[in-house]
């Protein structure tokens, strides 16, 4: 088995602010470790005994930040299909898909994702390998720790083979929350993590039949793709005409054949500075501290200064408080998701 | 009646840290208005027909702070003694008593606290005179509005003549709270803000009777006193042997015919963030808000931006928030007094 890593790096850079900007979303800061989040994930599948070269689909804007993501784990070989405009996941993946062998296996993922137990995470690609040659286009289900309203589900079927890997009865997109609560009660039910295992053939297939024009458009860019830097340039015209959807939606929701992989890795798409600090190191006090700051009776806080300069806080509690060049913000861990009100 | 202002700026500057520093304390900063708390006690004691040119007592450090407030305000005939070292209130204002004629009356000032009603404060001057020119120290007593335990308190005793004026039964230094709250229930109580009504000689008197070694350093260093740079400058070695002691302790628990005049001119010493927020102007959710900063749902907060930086803050209550040159700190409102800990 050779399975070829498609790292996916998209992302606005408005759920992180005032750290994350356009020009250096989530997945190019440092946030669980003093790597970025895409060098970490280049390093997940970087055991070149079970993957091979990866390919990276980015923004223009973000090619200086991936090459030297490359550059810092010793990556020479990896292929980098620079999107000529933002088009979602359907089309980045066909044009990864158009890149390599048709029979190769591609492990799609976004590259803003924390993954605590990337073991876990392995051995479910593992799982659902088998399958996946034979055809089958594979998602990685995680169990789900509350009935959030933000994230997609997957309804899973029948039991395929070893594993636990199983049918998918059905995707239910951002539900309500008792709609969210009920599947969770009901069991069998995972959050969609936007991670894939296919063979490029099989969703180039797919792609062909459920969203056709993504397909053709996707196909004759790369057809007169151009390299510069290093980089492979799909036709900027062809791929500007491409539609813009989710593979979820192009793909997924209409295919046959697809199976869900279920696995527990300790996995955070780090959507807030709440989810940051759910999932940091805490000094006793339950705080995550990092940059120039003194603390005084200080309980369960995120405090992040990117500045030269000191930050004294006292006698806070649940609350986040980020300084950085792009700004400068105080709000309760329990509305961080409300940053992006001062992103601008 | 001509009474002398005598302005004491004095004042370690770490109670409104990080705006106030040792280089800037409070007094030098625009705080309730857009001038300095120096110069609105300046400009308390201005008016010509009833007050004669000030005398302020300073430091080195801050003679320029002087300087520049008392060309704001168009004062080019005060004095200004600069203490050769810090020896708290009864010896500056000794200085101050031997740079005026004998027979002056001295309206002694802090230069840091502010008074929202000065009309009340010059009524009460008014008040006091007669008893003060006839040889009494005046003491100006503050209708306590709650049992504060850092402050000096002072028991009235039998009425004096017009106004309101009594005689001072005793002195209490910073009571527990339970006294406080007993003093305040009895009546007849008041705070002591620090501020006096006394001829120079009758202070002078009184000094030498119950603190000589204070009095005769004071006299010998303005004797040899030097006069530079529009300043008065006593003599640093003698003035360096002077004892160091309050006027409360060295004179006015000890002196005889102490009197005390009741006023309620909306006084506070602006002792602390708290203190400030409770005096200022609110928007219609409670917060005073200064220089570049954007609110979104927050109640009862006290933010203050000297940097350039803009502030972002999201749902807080009841918090103060400073950013200066000096320091960042966050804290709650209730906890202002602690700000000290980050002053260095």
């Amino acid at each position: 088995m050779m399975i070829v890593p498609v790292i996916l790096s998209g992302g606005s850079g408005t759920r992180l602010w005032p750290l994350s900007t356009p020009e250096r979303p989530k997945q190019f800061l440092p946030l669980t470790t003093n790597r970025t989040m895409f060098a970490e994930t280049l390093a997940r599948v970087a055991d070149r005994d079970r993957f091979a070269a990866p390919v990276v689909v980015c923004g223009e804007s973000h090619v200086a930040h991936v090459s030297a993501d490359l550059a810092l784990l010793g990556i020479s070989d990896a292929t980098v299909i620079v999107e000529p405009a933002a088009r979602n996941t359907a089309p980045a993946i066909a044009l990864a898909a158009l890149a390599v062998a048709q029979d190769a296996c591609l492990l799609v993922m976004p590259s803003d994702h924390a993954i605590a137990r990337p073991d876990a995470f392995l051995d479910a690609v593992t799982a659902g390998y088998p399958l996946v040659a034979a055809g089958h286009l594979a998602t990685f289900g995680i169990e789900p720790a509350s009935p959030e309203t933000g994230y997609g589900y997957i309804a899973a079927g029948a039991p395929m083979g070893d594993g636990g890997v199983r049918a998918v009865r059905r995707f239910v997109e951002k539900p309500a929350r008792e709609a969210a609560q009920a599947m969770i009660d009901s069991g069998g039910h995972y959050w969609n993590a936007g991670i894939f295992l296919m063979r490029a053939d099989s969703y180039l297939g797919s792609l062909k039949t459920h969203a056709p024009q993504i397909e053709n458009a996707c196909r004759k860019a790369m057809q007169a793709a151009t390299t510069a830097a290093g980089a492979l340039h799909p036709d900027a015209a062809i791929f500007a005409a491409c539609p813009s959807d989710s593979i979820d939606y192009a793909v997924m929701e209409n295919a046959e054949d697809v199976i869900v992989v279920p696995v527990d890795p300790g996995w955070s798409d780090v959507g807030s500075w709440a989810a940051l600090h759910a999932i940091a190191p805490k000094d006793e006090a339950g705080n995550v501290v990092r940059g120039a700051v003194t603390l005084v009776d200080c309980t369960n806080c995120f405090v992040r200064n990117e500045t030269g300069e000191m930050l004294s806080l006292l006698g806070l509690s649940d609350m986040a408080v980020i300084a950085a060049e792009a700004g400068r913000v105080i709000l309760p861990l329990a509305r961080t998701q409300e940053v992006k009100r001062f992103a601008s």
